[in-house]
This record gives structure tokens, sequence and C-alpha cells, in this order.
């Protein structure tokens, strides 16, 4: 199974798992470019049969695109077909997609898959069982949609040192706080409108609540830090919370918030190295390069030593980007059958531990409701200087429903300190509600 | 020599060729992060030995950094070495890299480049070689220094169809150009500055008059569009005839002007598709991402069907961000020899032929000085009417020595319609002189 190198192989067989948006787009590639494809791989790519939860169902959707007589319910009995090479997995989640790519694997199939949820959980098991197998497992298309960003970390970067990784990897929340910094509209509104487009689900919880960002910074933390790193390792905090208020005072203050994902190497105080994997809300300044990626684009920005800063931008969801990443690894995959060998698996011999959020310095923006008398800046700086949480800029502002509003920003603090800090001040008599910390990123002390 | 799996092997040999500002960086990787980067081949690499034209100034400027008993003025020696499994070339220019890079193909080495102007007029003998020998060749630092854009045309975009490549792949000229930009400064001054900071050689023709730029182009228009072009295809224009007053005028009507690397796929008259290949100055919109790429900075926007626009930026040249791309190159050529393998070569199955650049159109700028009387500007524009180039905007500019000026920006009109139209402008008796004509690119008609 491993070697099925053969001069005079014609055809690689495809067995397609799913046909939602994105598998009806790989479905129309497979078709539509077969020509172009072919003369890359060097062989034929047939598509063998589509699974389906619901035939009827696909039979109306795929009219025209798909033969009706390759949809089929029997997906664990397609991924062991003899006449597949490589399965494409698009039903996304936990199950049955795990156990039908195990499946296949164990049956030596290479196999493509854009399952996020996935990876960020399982990643180990499976490419266990690729590697036993000798075959390919990709997942570009797992993060960040149509752009190659994997790819680029595990194999262009495999002769440096990556210390960062930031991205904006969600598009429904990248859309929100653009409308809402374009706009200043509230959080709930441009939800709605959100909604009404299409760019938000009903329920949107995974996005905004920072779900989603969360198992791609798992998969990008593990390749760039050549460590294990899971959704569970990774600090998740969503938008919700997040108010027109705060991104006008971060406007005037020349920032913009973004949902941010980051991924770094951080030295402990026992000088030990260690992986810091987060996703939040945080203001950036207007400057940075992902300040500007609005609306549903996503972009991720790698730091490393030798090459410095690069940027990698484009559409980071939607049918055609996300199958256009899928069929790059598909070729990929195609073209190892053909030449009769699998690439590298995945290497995670830096085991690095990871760190806890508490242990993470960053800087701060802290926005207060006060009672509008004197002496209450003094009293709220004092429990900032107690913590030795230094503060680098204070804004206040004039009258609020009777009070006042005072915004602080700080220097670089752990977050362990500023929680601290936070619990003291609201128990000032002078304040009335801490209303938004949140932290401000890509901007040195 | 093709087949070198073994699972006990446990070092991989290197033999460098050029020991200048990247050929350093590359030792230097190689010495300080062996012990990672032998984590990521499965394999220590070895460094055998470093070819040098002067070994007395080597001795001197690798002190401390590598083994002065590494040092060799014999080439092509190193390259057949039975303990060399991959050359890296890093000397530049056509000779003798050319014979060097094929002696070390024919003895089964792997080969790693830089060697854009190689790349651009010879590829076709050199893959031809190494698809003989079943080795591999990569050459991703040839093109955009440490951005990973080769490799991300090669794979991950296998699967779609790319339409164009736009990018800014020349750091001198995008320095110049950011610094009259952002000064207002003439291009002589400029320049000076740039030569002054180690921005520009002492010569800098092939900067300047936009050869290295064709030579990058010719590489990713290969690529690409799986055709071979070579840089005799590219049609060049250099940034020396860029006045202040242009970059002024375009500041003042939204654009600033950039020296473009284009590629596109193009339907001539006949309805045949043709590559076009091109790099010239030309107006781009500020709201357009390569607007902003600044500095020394490079970037490549590629457009594809089904993936949209993605964009790829960072450093495009410098020691250490050129030997982050040589060393991916390096850890990936001997990851396969590790498992026994080279990956596919290069595909030119397309064959598309090139487009004439007067058969492209494109939008155009025109600068020029004219007497300030009545009626000037009407035979302007019925000369322009006469050739069927549609004028898009007027411009005309105050009393400047004793004349006024008056900028046109054109629809879209063919290279070749926009050359008579000028030519025939010139004679007017009212036109003391067009002073400029740029192309303008990324806005619509």
């Amino acid at each position: 199974m491993a070697n099925k190198s053969d001069e005079t192989r014609r055809e690689i067989g495809v067995g397609l798992l799913g046909l939602g948006t994105v598998g009806s787009e790989v479905a129309r590639v497979l078709i539509e470019d077969a020509e172009e494809l072919a003369a890359r791989v060097g062989a034929k790519l047939v598509l063998r049969g589509v699974a389906v939860r619901n035939l009827d169902a696909a039979r109306g959707a795929s009219a025209g695109l798909v033969d009706p007589a390759l949809l089929t319910t029997e997906a664990a009995e397609l991924v062991e077909r003899d006449d597949v090479d490589v399965v494409v997995e698009l039903i996304g989640g936990i199950n049955p997609a795990k156990e039908l790519i195990r499946q296949a694997l164990r049956a030596g199939k290479s196999v493509v898959s854009a399952n996020k949820a996935l990876f960020a959980a399982h990643s180990a098991k499976l490419f266990e069982a690729a590697q036993k197998a000798k075959v390919d497992l990709f997942f570009e298309a797992a993060v960040a949609g149509a752009i190659p960003v994997i790819r680029p970390l595990r194999q262009s970067l495999a002769g440096d040192r990556v210390t960062t990784v930031a991205g904006i990897v969600n598009g429904t929340t990248n859309f929100i706080l653009s409308a809402m910094d374009s706009e200043g509209d509230d959080y709930a509104d441009v939800l709605r409108q959100a909604q009404e487009l299409g760019y938000a689900e009903a329920d949107p919880t995974a996005d905004v609540g920072g779900h989603d960002a969360a198992a791609k910074t798992a998969i990008l933390a593990s390749i760039a830090f050549h460590t294990r790193v899971t959704a569970s390792d990774v600090h998740v905090e969503g938008i919700t919370e997040i108010t027109a208020a705060d991104v006008e005072s971060a406007k005037q203050l020349g920032y913009t918030i973004k949902l941010l994902s980051l991924s770094e190497r951080v030295v402990g105080e026992d000088g030990k190295e260690r992986v810091s994997a987060r996703v939040y809300p945080a203001l950036v300044p207007r400057s940075h390069p992902l300040a500007s990626v609005n609306g549903a684009y996503n972009a991720v920005v790698v730091e490393a030593v030798n090459a410095g800063r690069l940027m990698f931008y484009g559409q980071g969801a939607g049918g055609a980007p996300t199958a256009s990443s899928v069929a790059g690894d598909l070729v990929a995959a195609a073209r190892n059958v053909v030449l009769g060998r699998a690439v590298a698996s995945e290497s995670t011999y830096a085991k690095l531990p990871i760190a806890s959020i508490g242990d993470v310095a960053a800087r701060y923006f802290v926005r207060m409701r006060v009672d509008d008398r004197p002496g209450v800046l003094s009293s709220v700086a004092s429990v900032f200087a107690k913590r030795d949480v230094s503060i680098a800029t204070v804004l206040q502002k004039g009258v609020i429903e009777g009070g006042a509003e005072i915004i602080i920003i700080t220097h670089s603090a752990l977050g362990s300190a500023l929680a601290e800090t936070v619990r003291e001040v609201e128990d000032l008599p002078a304040v009335v509600e801490v209303e938004s910390v949140l932290r401000l990123e890509f901007e040195n002390d």
C-alpha cells in the first residue's frame, strides 16, 4: 500500500466525504479542471464516490454537478474501496470524521481534510496512523481557508526558528469588529447584520466565543513550535463583551480592536521555554499590518529569527477559497501516490510545556466608570502602583451619566497582577464599575 | 544515487558554494541551529566544505564561524565529493554557477540555490538534469528573499488556476520610490542616499533598470503558468526616468508609484491564452495592498480563480532573511535524502506563448508641458480621440515656467495605440514636451 509507484498508472481515485459548501466546490474543481489537474499530477484524478448523509437532499443539491450514481451513504465502505487512493474528508466535527479518517489511513489511503476541530484535538493519533501506513495526511484548509500557512510553516520555515505566530483567523468576528470600528455600531446590532448577510451562523457561539479561532491556534502553535498543542491548551476569550464605547476609545487612542490568535515562545522565570497559545480581542495599533485586515479576510503574521516578519493574507473561509486549499493538498497527495512516496509527518520533537495565561505579560487597556469628584484618579493610580502595575497613559473623559470615565493603558504586566489590581480597583468607593479590561498587542513599552 | 534511503543514516553532508552575505548566514544557521535542524531532518546536517574564490580573504571574513580547514578553492571537487549529499549554490551569476550545479546534479547531489539570474535563463536544462538524476532542485530564495512564494505557487495552489501574479520584488527600487513618495525628493538625491545606506549598489543598473525584477518575474511567471518564461521574455522598464513631479502628481490623484512585477494570463484577439510578463513603474491606488509595502520590503499578490486574492509579504533581501529561505530548502532536500526520494520537478506542460507588450492593454498616465494658451487641451484631446484612446481624467495645472501642465489619465488602451498617440501629441505645436508616460494598475475602467 505504501508503495504504489507505477509508471503506467493513469488514474488516481478520490473518495469525497461530505458534499456541503466546500465539498461541492471540490467536486466542481475535480470535474471542471480535470485536464489541468491531470497534467499537474501526472495521472487523471477520478471521483469514485461521494459520501453524504441524505441521498435525496444530495441529489437535489448536486444536480448537474455530480453523477447521482456516485452518491452513497456508506462512508465507511467508500474509504476502503480498492479503487480509492486519496480520501478527502469535508464532513467536519469530531465524529464520525475521526473514525473514517483512521479507517482510511489504515487501509493505506492518503487523506486530505479541512477539519480544524479534529486536528486541534486529535492530530497525534492521526499522524501516528498516517506514519505507520506511510501515506500522506494534509490539512492546509483547516486554518485560514485559502491562505497557504501550514505548508510555509512546515516547509519553508523548516530552517528557521519561529518566535511568534499572530493572526486574524476567524472571518465572522473580524467582520463584526471591522463593522463596529467603521460604523460605530453596537455588538448586538452588527451581529444581527452579520447573520442576515450570512457571515454569522444562527448560533454564533463557536465564532464569537473564540472557539473556532482557538482550534486554529492549536494547529498553528503545534506546527510552529514542533510541540503538541490542543484546543484545550489555548486560553480563549471571545468578543461578546466588546462595546461600542471600547471601540470608540480604542479609536481615539490610535488602535483598532481585533480578535487575535497568538502563539509565542515565552521564557518563564525558571529560564525554560514554553509555548503560550491564546485567543482574545486586543487593541492593535492602526499602523500594524493586521489592523488593516478587514471584513471576512484572514491574515497570519509569522515572526522568525532569520526571516523576520512575514505576512500571509487572503480569504479565510467560503466554498471556493477553501476548495482551493483542499485541491492543492489533493494534488500533492496524488502526486505522491503516483511517485510512490509520502511526506514526513508531524514533528513534535520539541515538546515544550504550555505557559499559563497568568504568567504571560501584556499591556492592558482598562476602562472604568467613576464618580466625578476630586481624588478619584489618585486613589485608582495608587492601587495600580501598589501591585507594581505601571501606568503608561491615562485618559479622563468628561461627565458620563453623572460620573466620569477613566481609561488607563498600562506598561507590560503579568495577567495575575492585573487581575488582582482590577479586583481591588472595583472595591474603591469612588469606582462605579470597571467596564472593560482588554490587552494591547504589538506595541512595546 | 537516487535511492539513498537508509534507516541508520545519521549525517547529511552539505557542500556550500560561496561565503558572501548569504553564504555566511547559511553557515551560521548550520552551526548554531545544528541540534534543531537535526531534529527536523531526522539526521545531522554536516558542513563538509565551503568553496570560496580567495582563501585568505575567506579565512579573515569567516574567522570564528567556519573551521578554516573546510575552506577550499576547488568548487568542482567539492560538488562531487562522496560525503556531500546536498550542494548549496550561493555564488550568483551564470558562470561558473551553472556548470557547478549541473555537475552536482549529475553526481546525484540535490541542489539548493538562490540564483535568480541563472534560474531566469537556464532553468529548463537544470530541471532536466535534476529529473534525470532523481534529485531535488530548490530555489525559493531566488525570488523575494525570506518570503515563501515559490513553494505556495508550486504546491499550495496546485489545485487552482492562477490568473495574476503582481509583486514588488526589488528592495532597492522600492526603497527609492518610497523615499521619493514620502520626502518629495528627486530620483538622483534619493539614489545617493540609498547608496550611502547600503540599499543600492555603487553601480545600481541591475536594480534601477528593472533587470533584477525581470529575472524574478520570469521565475514567477514560469511557475504560476506552467510555461517556460525567461528573463528575455519579460518587458522591462526601469525607474530612472521617474521625477519628483511624477510622484507629486500621482500623489495628488490618490496613487503612489511602484516598480511592479506583473505576470498575467491574457487572451489575445485570436481567443488564445498567452502569458504576459512585464516590469515597469506604475501608478498604484493608495488603497491597494501593494501601495503600503514600503522601504526594502517585498510583497507578492497572487490572484487565483478559487482562492481569490492572496498576499505574501516580508523581507525580500539581506543575509539572514535569504538564509532562512535557503535553510528551508536545505531541510526539505535533506529530509528527502533521508527518506530516499525527490519531489516532482518543474512543470511546463501548458507551454503558453508570450504576449507582446504592444498587445497588452493598460490605463495610462500622460504628463505633458504645454503652452498656456486657449485651445491646447482641445487639440491634445482630439489626438487621443483619433486613436480611440479614451480619456478618463484630465488635470490642468497652473503656470509652470511660462507654460502649463496637463495630466491625462486614459481608460484602458493598447500599448501600441498609446505610443502612436504620444508621438502625435509631441508633434503638436502647442505641446512643449510629453514628460512622462506611466501605466496605472489595479484600477478598473
